[in-house]
């Protein structure tokens, strides 16, 4: 396994050079840029849907969204208006890479965007292992999934800067223990900022909308 | 990227050597093997729970379960007792391969074993290029993950031989329509034994123990 072992790295160290050119080309537009990472199903679709609805006129934001097949998700943003989306297909790929959304931002007029969304693949795995020049990983997990997600993908909370806890409208009606997912993300991950959200009722994300300005603003005034 | 692709080529070439001797190993044997798919809580432990629960004492099981980190979905099946379970902890793969579990079954005695369930990662990319030496991939899927799932991961719903659309108690509020995921499913690949099954209430797990009856009893007679 040594020679894929050797390639992987080869691959990998290719793909942090392309992030590094990423990051710094949003960088100089004081773009901030969140790469959205989840189980497939989460709701980082939803998330970005509500966010467009509640932002949109405020805040000029841009998406490349990722998928292994079909570009539904970028075209539900797509016919929402208002936010510059581009897709990429991966065609059987597990992971978004820095490559891939290089080009996607090649075909985008970043003129004045404020935050650029990636929404990665769906899954746990294989996207924590990819830098795409981004500020910040932010991970979603929905209620339905179960508490015990964080340790047994600590790679992707342990990268990520905050987790989303989507679906909190179906809390009861599983055994799916807020405080318990907390506590093992954050016995992970110190850092992570929480935020505890129903992307179908709406709830909990005035405090998400809140922390992406002030994230904006930091970017503008160039203190991340 | 020509070698990277080739390594791969070269990976899976040798993951399928592995994976026929797994096959005729438990060809010999008799014991039928289902290889469990599906993304990150979509209630493949809790399929196995119940499973264990309704047909323990009539049908001698073994399982090979796979996580990323922790051994908790093993350790929740050992708990239960009746079962022979053995962890694999991948530290990090996003998947199963077939020297895993062959190692793993090495650790097994199979005697008298009738059913060997292999719960893979949960993961709806990767796993779907792993042979793992089964006689098929059973696909998970939650109503809370969306209809649309089958479409996103094609390669998973193609490979596999049965959908288990598990959490129907909570139909209804969400958007998932089961007929739509059922068409995409089904599109893909017309061969698709479904269930649907609420792993929380039980409702609609009969079908699913009679098929794993029937299934026993094909491989018996050596029809499969």
């Amino acid at each position: 396994m040594s020679e894929k072992v050797s390639v992987e790295k080869k691959v990998l160290s290719e793909n942090d050079r392309i992030a590094a050119q990423i990051r710094e080309k949003l960088g100089a537009k004081r773009i901030v840029a969140l790469n959205l990472v989840s189980s497939p199903g989460s709701g980082k679709t939803s998330l970005l849907e509500r966010t467009l609805d509640a932002l949109n006129g405020d805040i000029k934001m841009a998406l490349v969204a990722g998928d292994v097949q079909t570009e539904n998700d970028a075209k539900r943003l797509i016919r929402a208006g208002g936010m510059l989306v581009r897709p990429i297909v991966t065609g059987g790929a597990c992971h978004l890479d820095a490559s891939m959304v290089s080009n996607a931002l090649n075909q985008l007029d970043l003129t004045d965007v404020d935050v650029l969304f990636i929404e990665n693949v769906g899954n746990l795995v294989c996207p924590s292992s990819y830098d795409l020049g981004e500020d910040m990983k932010v991970v979603v997990i929905s209620t339905t999934e179960g508490d015990d997600k964080p340790l047994k993908y600590p790679s992707m909370f342990r990268r990520s800067s905050a987790m989303v806890i989507n679906k909190v409208d179906l809390l009861g009606l599983s055994d799916f223990d807020v405080s318990k997912v907390k506590d093992n993300a954050l016995g992970i991950n110190g850092g992570l900022r929480i935020f505890e959200v129903s992307c179908r009722t709406g709830a909990g994300l005035n405090d998400w909308y809140t922390w992406l300005r002030e994230l904006i603003i930091r970017k503008k005034r160039n203190e991340t």
